[in-house]
């Protein structure tokens, strides 16, 4: 199966060219499962049940989120209700939402959704590695195809949780720097592996903000409002091949949907 | 002018690499000027003055560092002598070393080097902002292209360092992560940059280090020996033409040097 | 002279103890200078300009802030334009407010005022020993009696600043905490030093604020309203007896003022 | 029972002065049951065999210990092995030593001793919260004395703790930022309380490191020796009265004991 998985969605513009872009995406990759994370997607930090139900049906299949998960207490009933929202696994169990998920795929695949957070340079948490142990134990053994999404700040600590889950997840594919990196690789034991698949909203910015807001600040100390920017829109996100029957990742390669890819998209998205 | 930045060389690993690729470089990117972040090459942390050495005869141009600068002192003599080794600017004034220094180009241009650090999830260090401003000015009007490495963990203070010092760095490249990212780019007023240029070492590995001791040390708690890992040695940096007449940057690549590539480099390097 | 320095005060409840009391404690305690820190005055954060003139009606002769001094906007006039209140000087240039200020105390005597703010722990900001250094150098020199406020969240950089500054400064009292240290203590070359002179407000709270709500939110990551408490108002601070011919300190205390103080200091107060 | 609690012992210094008063503290403050946190015994850092059994000679019934606590491998079996030492009780499962131990009071009462860290401004760590629930189910209810050292750098997370437990452990006393504080207090359900306990050690300095050092590497970013300094060497720490029957405190009172104090208890001491 093909799997696309798309990098903190920030504000109307990630959100704006998630629903252009998604459907001629699915034609065009031929994919079988669309993954989100939306903790910034309103507004900047954290979902709404309409924007949750906008992504949906934009051709979302499931969604993370990340540390602004709570931000709108709107988004408390979807969390509890919704087969296909996951909070991070590593929270505490009384924690609103679901620890994993799994959802269908177009070709009938069964696909476990893990959300974590890292510990490093982040609010303290529990251990993501502890936790990944727990999530992937509770997951029925037919679920074979497991992705995870690891919402952390330090490389380090990305990369050592890769390599501790390599073998018993498809996929652990980062998120919240907002900035892609260039080492998507498939581990040894069949684990896709990227440290941060990138923003999906606004380049011409500082991690998707208006930049003269933040050099205000910076520069002041002078609080500004950090705005959602709005130049240079793009996707960013990571496309994994996974063999359904073992549910090791064959292949991994970077996406990035740009404003001019946008026309192409839509008219392949329509037609379908 | 074609400069080539190698991001953090990591150990015996990395320095070998070096060794029989950067002649190999120089000649097939027809190179002007070859600048190396040093911060690990000691055993992963520090520099000696003979590995300063080894690297300036293997055609590293200039050095720059980070936060473990000052890990072997016998490196003081050599941060206070030699002109083409730069310490962090945004450090005390009465750190050691300088906070600028200017290289000869191959083909004659004039360059000056900077190096900065990021303050976030960093030890406590004075802005890089101000810094960069009294670097610049400082440094002699004629000396149009002006490299800066920014040594950082948060991508968003890169971006926005970045931006400020957008038409009055050639570039500003970063480091300290050791993982490249995707977003490599010349700023609208001509300056190149990209978050992190990544490691120049073993692949095969937590940033470096052997795999099985930082798994076993985050497990468990226990310290152990974080050793310089083996397999899977690169070199991970960035390639920027620049217009020596503006200092402006016209392109930027990213470059990667894999265990394959050692032996028509060094073949290369031989026959220059 | 006496003086006293009152530590963060904390909302409502600790506004009113400091109008209640502040009068009386002149009084009972023959004080020369009080001052206060209050960037929690406002709601637990910030301060507004009327919070500022009740201080200051209340016996308040100078104010410090820390990191909330820009939370509410209203206030920025009052630091830009009053004689006695001051930002931390280690912000940038920049920043809103005057770096220093100096005040007359009832004996008679000028009193220098300083705020600075940790770099551990706290968000980045540039070195609090090269401002102490500028600070105190842009001083007049007859100035003797000089204060400074160390909003600080590390024990170990709060000492190192106060034996950095002995000698130059009469005190290095420190907030931020909330919680009052047992180490208040006079160094040998004349400087009152305390850690963290503690919060003013209510005590039956977690550093101020409602037990049941830091609690909810600590244990399942829900975020919850942090309302400022109201149980066990005390004034948290320390009084500090200076030789006003030499600057330096000749004592130290803590002070504590409770809830069945109040009457007998609204009593002295009024009589006065 | 009367329980003292005896914070951080650094280096040479503080190990001599409990050697020196421990046993006269007993006889002077009719002690049950001494607990001290060794983790920097060491030169500073860590604890070895033989000062472990040092401090047990002198009259230390338990040991806690905190970060430092891996720092020498040879301490690694006297974790394993002995009855009276515990580790950080929310370190992973797999760390080395024990999550509570019981010891025997001198008036025959049993007391439960407990470790836990903090995670706010720490290395990454599972919550003690959580650990604290857990190795309170584990220990056996007849256990009613429960003594906590909670090792940690935010006072905010201290009170929360505290005011969590408040009602099912006899004691939750802070370590960790080697200065005591003013606030020590039993709550409402029973609980004594202290945010830290303070530093048993040299005072001249820098939570007990040689003050020049410290100040050379802050000003100069260049690495130093951080010796254990040597001058006004104090036990700090918190002496808790506790009803055996229901293990709730009654009392609490911060304890220093400072080199003049040294004679009269070495003299009772050894008449006892
Ligand atoms: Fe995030
Ligand atoms: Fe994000
Ligand atoms: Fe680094
Ligand atoms: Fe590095
Ligand atoms: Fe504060
Ligand atoms: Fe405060
Ligand atoms: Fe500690
Ligand atoms: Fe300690």
């Amino acid at each position: 199966m093909r799997l696309l998985f798309i990098g903190d969605i920030v504000g109307r513009p990630g959100r704006d060219i998630v629903r252009q872009s998604v459907p001629g995406l699915v034609v065009e990759r031929t994919l079988d499962l669309v993954i989100a994370n939306a903790e910034n997607a309103a507004g900047g930090s954290g979902l709404t049940p309409e924007i949750y139900r906008e992504l949906v049906a934009a051709g979302v299949d499931a969604i993370t989120l990340g540390d602004h998960i709570y931000r709108r207490r709107e988004i408390f009933p979807i969390l509890q209700r919704e087969p296909n929202i996951v909070r991070p696994a590593n929270l505490p169990n009384e924690a609103i939402g679901r620890a994993w998920a799994t959802v269908k795929a177009r070709n009938g695949t069964l696909v476990g959704v893990v959300s974590l957070m890292g510990q490093l340079y982040m609010k303290p948490i529990d251990s993501p590695f502890t936790a990944a142990d727990r999530v992937l134990s509770e997951m029925p053994s037919d679920v074979k195809v497991r992705f995870i999404d690891f919402h952390a700040e330090a490389t380090g600590e990305a990369q050592l949780l890769g390599r501790y889950l390599d073998g018993r997840a498809s996929a652990v594919l980062g998120t919240h720097t907002h900035v892609p990196t260039a080492d998507e690789t498939v581990f040894p034991g069949g684990t896709a592996f990227q440290c941060d698949v990138g923003m999906t909203g606004p380049y011409d910015s500082v991690i998707g903000r208006r930049i003269d807001r933040v050099l205000e600040t910076r520069l002041t100390a002078n609080p500004t409002a950090f705005d959602v920017a709005t130049g240079d829109v793009r996707i960013s996100g990571a496309l994994v091949t996974i063999d359904d029957e073992t549910g090791r990742a064959t292949h991994i390669e970077r996406v990035c949907v740009r404003e001019c890819d946008v026309p192409r998209l839509e008219a392949l998205g329509k037609r379908s």
